[in-house]
């Protein structure tokens, strides 16, 4: 069974254009983070494309979607250099012109000239839109996105960069979407994403059992996310209060069940998770990483505000470097090895004292084949 | 102008299937990882396509490539629960029924019984296949690949799991693919990525014009990869040699050009590039990192070998631990702050007496809203 429910009938595809994701170079992130983010107001995306740069593919693939789906973003090929045919191609499909957004090419000329740029021909192709197409502005970069309509299909497209694709769509498309979607028959969605550490999937497929039973009308979903486990519930309703309602009524019988082993919920991460309590309590932390290099210290550094409990850690690839730094006994290392219990703990102990924290983590262990 | 070569005839498409694509909650890394393998033995993808977990959708994607495709994979709905059913769709597509592969079967009770598991009648799902394909065997996973022909393409089904995707396609499928394109009309490749740092996108272009003017035939590419600038060229010709040779002499006359700019080729890293420096002059490296978290320390310790050279860091988050740590002045943090040149000069000197190396970086900066 599919959780994603079948009486949502807004049709959306999502498009990426652009040869380097057909050569493997670039793994499209940007199809995802819409998704994710319609999904996170009720919209569930149809499908995703990837197609290279070629003019002829982008017009047939118009023309296939103009009866098959609502909305259709395209994505790429709205650069200065020639391999970008975006614009190109809408010419050739509504038999139109390319035309310059004035506001955009003053936008540009005024970017380069603070930038002491010489501002080029190729400058201008950025600034240009085909005629008749609807403008949506670019708020941090220099090719403005557009909107035109063709068949029954609502297309939009978008500049590839990633922070330019969002910008634009957070500022202006989202917006549209999340409008149109009142236009249509779909129910509202309520979701969760419980977060799980410490059971295999098989037995929190067993655990589950009752829960699924309980509440059939619920869609479930499992997926191994190392290291954790996550469980997904997906509730749809005549409103959102009745689609929240059977969510949390689940969500009761699953902590009952699963208590401490559920890590968290939705978006938060372990180093959220970890940061949290630590606040809460008041402790700060220190770390003393082996094999994992920094790793830890830089997961732990990317919550805002982890400066207030995480004061600092040591990396100590060598076993030198954990007998100077750490004060990791010799004998430890000689008798029973860098990778060991005690080492580990005398590796925790040392940052615990040398950062003066309450709590530190240490970790030791042999990464590759060749260190 | 596309870098990808029209006459390149085998079409091949790559299709992921899962409702959590759709949603956002995973982005597909398997096409991305596929596309550069093909691309690495000269072989082009037509297209990707992320479809749900809807029988339906599956049986009529596989309907429409029939007579668009030479060659489709599918991955993911090959699992054990109720939404993977990709052999469902294929067994209504041919109109046969769903058999068990033996082997598969056996080896799974293998697994669960080595593991101490209930083998259940879920898990017998994933050792079945449709009547009359070929069967592929996973060597990691339980559930087995298979092959089937329908209409004029040769359809594969593989587990979405990228390890066992990976596992499979090196073993059994890449293979087959290389030894296909034999038989279509594709010019040798030639490929090339030089990875610069140091020059904006815009000036790089206008450095490349004469390159890009004496070797008119071969196809060009940037791409801004921060820190880094790529700049690409892919080349065909009757033979692999001659493509080869319209690359060599390219490259020359970058090389020419750019000097010491050009970081690296192809897939070296920073990282690697670092290491290979480090390893052939017989230099250490230590770190200080304040805002960057250990990130460096990560990058670094992720290349296999360079416990050779790289001794260890330390983390200093706080500016008491780099006073205590690292020997920083306290009157530089107090006058100067903890960002300023002087402070990190102090951390680098101070890490590389603790750490006894040649050499050491250090950073120090803010790292968000909050720290």
């Amino acid at each position: 069974m599919s959780l994603i429910p079948k009486n949502n009938n807004l049709k959306i595809t999502i498009i990426a254009t652009g040869d380097e994701i057909l050569y493997g170079e670039l793994a499209d992130t940007n199809s995802a983070w819409l998704s994710e983010q319609l999904f996170k107001n009720g919209i569930l995306v149809s499908n995703h494309i990837h197609i290279g740069d070629f003019q002829d593919q982008i017009v047939s693939l118009m023309r296939e979607l103009a009866d098959k789906a609502d909305v259709a973003l395209f994505s790429g090929g709205l650069g200065p250099t020639e391999d970008d045919l975006t614009i190109e191609a809408v010419c050739e499909l509504l038999q139109v012109q390319p035309v310059i957004d004035e506001p955009s090419l003053e936008r540009a000329k005024q970017v380069y000239q603070s930038l002491n740029f010489e501002f080029t021909e190729n400058n201008v192709k950025q600034s240009m839109v085909p005629q008749g197409s609807r403008v949506i502005p670019n708020p941090i970069g220099l090719a403005p996105a557009f909107s035109i309509q063709f068949g029954q299909c609502t297309f939009y497209f978008l500049p590839g960069v990633p922070r330019e694709y969002k910008a634009i769509l957070e500022q202006s498309i989202l917006p549209e979407l999340i409008a149109l979607k009142k236009n249509f028959d779909s129910a509202p969605i309520s979701y969760k994403r419980v977060r799980i550490i410490g059971i295999p999937e098989s037995h929190l497929d067993l655990q589950m059992q009752p829960v699924m039973q309980q509440f059939p009308a619920i869609r479930y979903g499992f997926r191994a996310h190392y290291p954790e486990m996550w469980f997904k519930m997906l509730a749809t309703g005549q409103d959102q209060k009745e689609a929240d309602k059977q969510i949390a009524s689940a969500l009761k019988e699953i902590r009952k069940i699963l208590g401490l082993k559920i890590m968290g919920y939705d978006d938060e991460t372990l180093p959220q998770v970890v940061g949290r309590l630590l606040s809460e309590r008041g402790l700060t932390l220190s770390t003393a990483e082996s094999c994992t290099g920094g790793m830890i210290g830089e997961l732990l550094t990317e919550i805002p505000g982890s400066s207030q409990y995480y004061l600092g850690g040591c990396i100590t690839y060598s076993n030198a470097v954990k007998i100077d730094l750490l004060g990791v006994d010799s004998e430890t290392i000689n008798q029973l090895g860098a990778v060991s219990q005690t080492c580990a703990l005398e590796m925790a102990t040392g940052a615990r004292q040398k950062f003066k924290t309450d709590l530190a983590i240490s970790v030791t262990g042999i990464a590759g084949p060749e260190g």
